[in-house]
């Protein structure tokens, strides 16, 4: 693996999440072996980040590996990705340069760049990630991109092994409401990454919030909530903006918050969110104190789908 | 000890005082230890620090803890302390998940969290530590609460006793002018652990500066500085704003500045401060540039003070 | 060597060149050695920096060391560093207090306070550094100050040596145009470590940007830029506003941009430039895209420039 970009960067995802499993029981074997090899991680951020970063700098401790962390939105110099464009505004250092520069720092990059939500075929071209990538001699790692959140995905995968209690569970992915606009890269890559498992997946949401068409292709969508939620085993509670009108909220669905109601409707179903959650708005409290919720050890396996990730890309598997 | 967020944690006061002077003598011999056990330290600012972020750090570093940081206000999400509220606004995070799940990256967590002096009640139930404390797994160590700032008091009296010439020296608290609204969680705890210690603590201060009664209870109390002055061996110095009238500054006390006439009237009194000071406005630059300051002791002893604190969480004694 | 606030603070430049160069080869001899003795740089900035902040940590992470990184404009107290004032303004907290504090937690500290720009005489005295450098007690290294930029003077004169294929290659320093006002720190001690070297160097500018004239005191000035060109075996591209004009930049010198028709008049010469670059500005994208640009290597060079630095400092030598 050169890159881990989206979860399709993974070869066999089974297999990832098989090994994600098994590193989680021995995160500390490879520690004494990477820390020798005098290894820089750099983690840049466009955007806000709590688990994320704590995260993969744990993972990176558990190897062994340096980091070396930038807020990229006020400690460097603001970044231009045009080609070809006289800089003659505020950006003061292109990617080229910015890119180039930082493969000789480190061994590795991690990125945080959010969606703008303004502009849907520039973020569909991941256009930060992707300039990285191209510019870039070291591999890249995507700590959430405008429309992928891999490392989320996979922490999310093994969590779902971890706690189910059947063969095939049914997993549902529901549209919460929120006030502010929010990126789809969340339940993008849960579904990319639920679609290669033994799960039976579908997907709630008002009408105008369906997901981009492609990538939720022959998955069982439904417009009624309560109806999505019988039987199922996984609740997985996430808002996103309209991707048709994209970056659009509508007001007056908040009657799509996930409360004890309809959790009751499932089958004694797990709660899942991986975080930050606006309490009482996309879940009551009686939800996510509910001994049901896997959002904790969910945010816990970031760390070791971190590492998972780190690792394959420092052997270059 | 489970967490160190007052003097009163400690469970015999003065034996902590004796080890921390005697593992300043031997402040690395702990190091190869800790090192092993792939420990982690995180550190989360609400406010600005320079002394509380370095010394803490270069404690950690000394005992081969790996630290991460973070300045909550800026790089994380905006966090609710409120239960049952609808999180509607501008607060994305509620300290129940980021406490939790902080705890699952983290070994113990030193947190900085100022008073905002316009609500005493909110201020005193320290919302902030108190709600990280109930929320996570993991210590919580304060460097620096509405109230409290226990590591700062925990190096005042090393300090103290590395400077005495005399067994039970006379140590006087005073107030100081200073042109913005300070917390009192200095005067706090350094009343707080000079009532453990064999001192002669008196405090003055004009008339509505008065600090918490309950705190100074006990405590000899003049309203004339140059009175209170006569034959101490320490000045604290040291400004807050009023306690009973909360948060409020008052003019016109600008000759409470600590000047060189009135260090005369000491029994050559060393002088202490927590720092950062103004300059002419708290004490005069002969005070300061003399050799009798005890200002940059009190800062290296804060190394010490926070390392001991490490290592009695870490060995859970 | 003590310090490392300008290029004469190498006993012998030449010297300390070849030594880098060496060093360069074996860059981890002496992580072991360093790792042991458990030192800390610490590193403040009181402006943006992506390579000086990189490379410098790297460079410690290469020899063992540990870093401690603040950005002082957000995450301390702003400071005064006039002596004598009352300190009743915004500035809470005095130069003498933090060096000093600084020096009990560092045993080295690294500081970037770029030129104001609007009060020559100020810059010129550079305030900022030479206060760290006065109220500290441990070595003080440069990484940009008001008038010098030491560490990339040292990592531009590596990469002429190693890319040079004449025994005294011609040099052009030229100006070029930029939007807002740059320092003249990167130029001054761009031609101060040239002098040194065995190069022809020469320098164009418009007649209004005339750098400090002690600085270039004997060294070929051209205000005809393609007649400078001519010939020259390297072209160091860089915007300073003017000093005689304190601050100062004139419009209508875009065409001082640096494009092929003009590298077409030299001796193939080989591009460089400090970095970050406005493109089709200061240089156009045939320019920086040509396999003659030495930029990254120069950002490379950071590296090993900083390292040989610390190392010297450490040692004491």
């Amino acid at each position: 693996m050169k890159q881990f970009i989206t979860i399709d960067d993974f070869e066999d995802v089974n297999f990832a999440i098989k090994e994600t499993l098994n590193l989680k029981n021995n995160y500390l074997n490879n520690k004494k072996y990477y820390k020798n090899t005098n290894r820089t991680l750099g983690m840049i951020f466009f955007n806000p980040s709590l688990r994320t970063r704590l995260s993969t700098q744990k993972a990176a401790h558990n190897i062994g590996l340096k980091t070396m962390i930038m807020n990229f939105s006020n400690e460097a110099w603001a970044l231009e990705f045009e080609n070809g464009t006289k800089m003659s505004g505020l950006r003061s250092e292109h990617i080229k340069e910015a890119a180039a520069v930082i493969s000789e720092y480190c061994d590795m990059l991690a990125i945080r760049a959010f969606a703008s939500l303004n502009n849907k075929e520039k973020d569909e071209s991941e256009v930060v990630i992707k300039s990285f990538l191209k510019y870039s001699k070291i591999p890249i790692i995507n700590m959430e991109s405008a429309t992928a959140h891999p490392l989320q995905a996979l922490a999310d995968a093994i969590t779902i092994i971890e706690n189910k209690s059947k063969k095939r569970p049914k997993v549902l992915l529901t549209w919460a409401p929120h006030p502010k606009a929010l990126p789809q890269a969340v339940p993008n890559s849960f579904v990319k990454i639920m679609k290669h498992m033994d799960v039976e997946l579908s997907i709630t949401q008002p009408k105008e919030f369906e997901l981009n068409p492609i990538i939720t292709k022959d998955i069982k969508l439904y417009h009624n909530q309560s109806e999505a939620f019988k039987d199922v085993d996984f609740v997985y509670a996430k808002n996103w903006s309209s991707y048709k009108n994209y970056g659009h909220i509508s007001k007056g669905n908040d009657d799509w918050i996930i409360n004890k109601e309809k959790m009751n409707l499932t089958n004694d179903a797990k709660f899942m969110h991986c975080l930050p959650i606006r309490r009482n708005i996309v879940a009551s409290d009686e939800v996510l104190d509910n001994k049901n919720s896997l959002v904790i050890k969910q945010a816990e396996n970031r760390i070791y789908s971190a590492q998972y990730v780190i690792e394959k890309l420092l052997k270059n598997e």
